[in-house]
């Protein structure tokens, strides 16, 4: 704000000097000066503004998600922590020089979440290891045969090594789970391979280095689990929750917004709508938490073995929902709308199908909430395939609309439609049946949305048999017929 | 193959010696010795196995993309070179005991394409040159306020630059240009700070450190452009385009696959169908390489601004495509297909909507293969545009079928489906509506991709302008009226 009235108002005075009908004589007395300092003022202002606009940019980050200025404090506490360790002279005589590996394993391996963390800390453990024991070996090998040799069996075995290496960082298992490893491995062979000719205290400089970055690590582990520990499952998790419940949102918005033609939308119905968008965009995320959260111990609800990859399913299962419900936003502001009164028609079954499907949705977002089993998943699934059958049965009255001289099917005339459908009759052998196309297409991608539900639903289903979740017990009044009457139309319909 | 060999033969063995008949006082002579022993023998067996096929799969993976066996005989090469300069001690005298940084950068930077090993270079001189500045300041300051304060101040700024730089990391411009040179100014400002107490020869440090990483960038960048470059640049333009094909193809199998109804589909036509998911999953590895390739100098046909962002606009109208496809791909296999006939009288259109859409796709394909103006993309845009017509004439066709006892359209029966219409005349009271649906869904998603490929020409035309793409003369025959004519009609239709 600031910078901007201050550019706006150097801007201000430079236009009025230069323009204001003051003598001529004095524009070229004052040009070079003058124009140098303006131009000058400008650029610092707008330096200024960017700055400005950079830092309230941050400011909106911190204020939005402050577990980001709680990460970048953690850092700062084991940094400045290991620094002073090594600072303070007489702490530390026992780890030597190496201690700055220490400050270098902390600022290198202190990621955002425990499980990154934990990946990191212990691939470079055991990359460091492994190779510091390799490059022992090899310099034992290089230093028996002679001193023409050392050189030429250095060089080899760090190129052979160093590209063998290198090459595994693109083989999916290893880049998953031990790239940074393969890294480190490389680092810490080539650097004990090397200065191993020079120093004859090998083992010492293995050991101190092992021993800083054990320093260093169990150090990162310490602060990034205790002090508001971020865990990537639980990550994960919450996303994958998030997720489901702006799925069952963008339905619901996609649906009412087709039949609702009141053209003052609410910013936050808009943002509902285009909740899809994040879970069409969530894939990487996804990948990337469930990797890290496998190295993650027990924490709150999770075991150390939780299912995580299931996620992945459930979230590609929600993905493959989200397609379509892409494909049905692009009818919403096509310019091929149905009449108003056959869309008046669809909505009621279009309406329900939308909200049933949702509500399937929200009750698996539910399930994975509680981590209990659903008592209704069941019945509302049921209710999903029956809103489903009744939109199938509107097709029936549609195609008599869009063909006036047949007479309507009465089986497919719902009791409101019943009402409105009198009057209409006069208009209807005028409606261009390209119209009716649109809403056709948008009830059958409705259809094909809640059959890639039930999809869903088997995935939360199996994440429910493998990370066992308490079954809940229900009164019996709510559940013994209409369940089983369900299932019978779930599997007629499907 | 020789492991699974292996394998299966010493279990065989093992299973005839235990369940063979031989003496039963035998048993519990061998029992724990052999038991132990052929234990051992399947274990060691299923871990030959395992690394039997983890080397098949590395086999596998270099055949595919010989260009990741190289990028490791280059790292190979680079980290020798260095280590070999570290390790001939005269060599190096100038830099000091520090020359292990150079081996480190090396490791650390060299990364797979030319715009990330640039990328990671800069960042890494700059965030050091402006850490180390930093530091030497701070430490100035700290030995001007008197031993007491001294810790005090190197410790707050540690910890004030750590938590500020960390958090800086997850500003989105600064994530995607800077994260790895926050990360390195961090690591050089605690380490300089911190051993600046020590040594007095600060600014020898500072300069010795920047030195080797200098002559490590320096020669990371030399082998990395000479020797085989992979420029991010043109790995994103080959994938764009690769992926503009496999969408093309995946159109096309889909449209026909939905209308051939021979069970026996090649594995390759099944893969080209699937074409469409590289799409849908490319956007991270779009960003990533558009990231990098802004850093790249000019090289092949690109200059050094070429405009990068641009594909990714393409990119993203492709997946926006491609979402339509996969809810098209839904109704392939679905249960409720369209009796046979229905089928086979829009087959013909559909697939001249889709092979016209398609071959859309392919010139957009071939304008960015050839970096010139396509002279007949408006001419097949509006080929395109007059199936879709075509399809949309056909829906009125459709209609009358599904209400037999209501005459015809005439102008809607192209003269194919006259000649089929009569015989089909009976059978046709009998058609549940339910199955013309899908195949209307199907035709009306096709007219959806049509307008969406649409989004994708425009995409490609904005490239064609920023990047400046030529402009390719035809004779005249060609062009003239026909372009007219079809601009008019696309304007009608969408």
């Amino acid at each position: 704000m600031m910078a901007q009235q201050k550019e706006s108002s150097s801007g201000v005075e430079w236009r009025i000097r230069v323009g204001d009908g003051s003598p001529e004589t004095l524009v070229p007395q004052a040009t070079l000066a003058s124009r140098v300092w303006h131009g000058l003022k400008h650029k610092i202002a707008k330096l200024v503004l960017k700055v400005w606009m950079f830092l309230e940019k941050a400011w909106k980050l911190a204020v939005d998600d402050p577990r980001k200025v709680i990460h970048g404090l953690k850092v700062g506490i084991a940094i400045t922590f290991v620094s002073l360790f090594y600072y303070m002279r007489p702490l530390y005589d026992g780890v030597g020089g190496n201690a700055m590996w220490a400050v270098m394993t902390v600022v290198v391996v202190f990621e955002n979440t425990v499980g990154a963390t934990l990946y990191k800390c212990l691939n470079r453990v055991f990359g460091t290891s492994l190779a510091g024991l390799l490059a022992i070996g090899v310099h034992w090998v290089a230093s028996q045969s002679g001193e023409n040799l050392e050189p030429l069996i250095v060089g080899v075995s760090v190129f052979l090594l160093a590209s063998a290496a290198t090459f595994s960082r693109f083989i999916p298992t290893i880049k998953a789970r031990f790239d940074y490893g393969a890294m480190i491995f490389i680092l810490t062979f080539s650097l004990v391979t090397v200065s191993g000719y020079r120093m004859d205290k090998l083992f010492d400089m293995a050991h101190q280095r092992l021993s800083t970055i054990v320093i260093g690590t169990a150090l990162c582990i310490l602060v990034t689990t205790l002090i508001c520990p971020i865990w990537a499952g639980k990550e994960l998790y919450v996303l994958i929750n998030k997720n489901m419940d702006k799925l069952a949102n963008s339905l619901d918005g996609c649906v009412s917004q087709y039949f609702d033609h009141s053209d003052e939308k609410s910013d936050s119905e808009d943002k509902a709508l285009l909740g899809y968008k994040c879970v069409l965009n969530s894939k990487a995320t996804e990948e990337t938490m469930a990797n890290f959260a496998r190295w993650e111990p027990a924490h709150g609800r999770f075991n150390f073995r939780h299912p995580w990859k299931q996620y992945l399913k459930i979230g590609a299962s929600m993905r493959s929902c989200a397609y379509c419900i892409e494909a049905l936003n692009g009818y919403i502001n096509s310019e091929n709308q149905a009449p108003e009164f056959i869309k008046k028609h669809l909505s009621n079954t279009c309406l329900r199908a939308g909200s049933n499907s949702s509500s399937v949705i929200k009750e698996l977002a539910k399930t994975i909430k509680t981590m209990k089993k659903s008592p209704i998943i069941d019945l509302l699934v049921g209710e999903m395939n029956s809103a489903v059958q009744d939109l199938q049965n509107e097709f029936k009255f549609l195609s008599c609309l869009s063909n006036s001289n047949s007479p309507p099917l009465e089986e497919a005339a719902t009791p409101e439609n019943k009402k409105t459908e009198k009057p209409q009759k006069t208009t209807i052998a005028t409606i261009p049946l390209m119209d009716i196309i649109s809403a056709v297409t948008f009830a059958s991608l409705l259809i094909e949305i809640a059959s890639r539900i039930e999809a869903i639903v088997e995935a939360v289903e199996e994440l429910g048999h493998l990370a066992k979740f308490e079954a809940v017990k229900v009164s019996k009044k709510n559940q013994p017929n209409q369940k089983d009457e369900h299932t019978i139309k779930t599997s007629q319909l499907v």
